[in-house]
């Protein structure tokens, strides 16, 4: 439990007073001006956590504007646990239509939010360094574009994740293999094609052009690239897919043409969300450790929040192949 | 926007002190006991709300003790988009490891928290309306228990859903249809159950106690009971399953037996979840409409939270049956 008890110095030098000030007011003297008293207790609730029973040791924002299911979900489940753990209180923001809130432009001022949890954030690296600038401890789960370097952040491994990937249908004599990488702009798809392209070079392949399509992370999407693909002159032996998403798509591409997964085609998906296990056959995939990277990003937040240095301020989780029935040897 | 400033009647109604005691400590005199003043400003943040740019109208304890995929996922996603959407602060409980904590007994006296809305709540009725008479606004979402008579609730339409499923394999002309019924004590199991054994009175059968299992909500389970109905010397043509994830596990029994669904046996599911259309072939379910679920359960939330009275404090929202692949004719 992370409940320690600010001293004056420290509240003072929060609220941008004299420690003095902060002595009276905590007194609750009444030669304080109405707008010094409400610094200092902002302050207060700021580095607070007053340590009374059932009071939380601080507030933490949590947001994740998508819907939570799959991989938003359990990132979120894990936080949240951990945060609650740990005795923080979790002020949660979250669905769609969040992306369409600016949130962050006031979230240093959100009264008695101690600290902030992003996942995925929608926004540029440079809101999310003026949160950070602003004095509200900040940890990124899962950036989106690549972190700024003072901000704390926890992904999975993408590259190293997608490169064993790729390795594996190398190993089952593949060498036609397609990539549906995923949306633009987006890191998880430029490390996992990078993952995917270093696998092909450690065999003397380069990654062709014509088999790589660039997709929305949808399984319709999957389901229209991978189509595309298996109508080629030569069609791929194998297709790699963004996420378990677009591989549920590439999936239906290859049953609507007929083809038997994975004696005719194989694919590959990533993330290991419920659907990988429901498919037939099931997705090989990629699994990310989700409860390991909410649990590690609340150690961070944590350590951040009590003013700790924080060494290694992005980590990497290391992911895991998952063969399942949907990989075999190529037929070529 | 459900920002209003409450009176000062209210308030020393809310805290059971004078009105000349709320006007002193919002004037900020010294001659008020601590502990008034205390009271004071609690009521005051549980009715208030004060009315500044950026400050919640009020904080709702959001509280979903499972793992935040699919089924409870989208719930809290809705409830939570419709709370911000009004201008609540979300303050979040979820995760399994928020079965072990006894988070209702000390809800009431939660700083700041202005209203509850509990998902599925493990605890008792009893603890419920505990919560009730404590005097905070509670909603609960879809009720595991049978709701008590004073505590407000929405769900889904189990039982007419449940029927108008079973219904839809009579008309295919399946006799010998089985129920792998959920957890027993759950209101969505007894429910379900009804509304089967409804459809087939219609049709002037009774449920056969051979074609019977309780299963506990997951896909091992609904493979482990699916299989066991399937060896029987007389197999059902059709299985009724608890959920989806149960489906998937009769859909796995089924091909463990070399059986073909649909032609040899169809299977359905509930909810619609995302696997409901992973699987091949895609499962013939019962939408829950659970986005509006969560709309009408903050509504009325809202109102309970206004202080205003409310009428149909039980809610049941209809289902729709989705005809997949999973169901056909019957092969007998």
């Amino acid at each position: 439990m992370a409940r320690t008890t600010p001293t004056v110095r420290a509240v003072a030098a929060e609220a941008g007073v004299s420690i003095a000030t902060v002595s009276r007011v905590l007194n609750d003297a009444r030669h304080v001006a109405p707008g010094t008293r409400e610094a200092v207790r902002a302050a207060l609730d700021r580095l607070a956590p007053t340590g009374r029973d059932g009071v939380p040791a601080g507030r933490v924002f949590l947001r994740c504007p998508y819907t939570l299911t799959d991989y938003f979900g359990l990132l979120v489940s894990s936080a949240a646990e951990t945060l609650e753990a740990e005795g923080f209180e979790v002020v949660l923001e979250a669905g769609e239509s969040a992306q369409h809130r600016d949130s962050l432009a006031t979230l240093a001022t959100r009264p008695r939010v101690t600290g902030a949890l992003l996942l995925l954030p929608p926004e540029t690296p440079e809101a999310l360094v003026a949160v950070r600038r602003a004095g509200l401890p900040l940890v990124v789960l899962d950036p989106r574009t690549p972190p700024p370097a003072d901000v704390a952040a926890v992904s999975a491994a993408h590259l190293s994740g997608a490169r064993q990937c790729t390795r594996h249908l190398l190993g089952l004599g593949h060498r036609r293999i397609a990539l549906l990488r995923g949306p633009a702009g987006w890191v998880a798809s430029s490390e996992r094609a990078a993952g995917h392209a270093a696998a092909l070079l450690e065999t003397g392949m380069l990654p062709d052009p014509a088999l790589v399509r660039q997709v929305e992370a949808t399984t319709a999407d999957g389901q229209r690239a991978g189509g595309e693909l298996l109508d080629l002159p030569e069609p791929p032996t194998a297709v790699v897919a963004f996420n378990d998403k677009v591989a549920l798509g590439v999936l239906r591409a290859a049953e609507a043409r007929g083809l038997h997964v994975p004696e005719q085609v194989s694919v590959t998906g990533f993330d290991d969300i419920d659907l990988a296990r429901a498919t037939a056959p099931q997705l090989t995939t990629v699994r990310q450790p989700l409860a390991e990277m909410g649990r590690i990003a609340v150690g961070l937040l944590s350590r951040l929040m009590r003013g700790s240095r924080v060494e290694a301020l992005h980590v990497e989780l290391a992911t895991t192949l998952l063969p399942r029935g949907s990989t075999g040897p190529s037929p070529l």
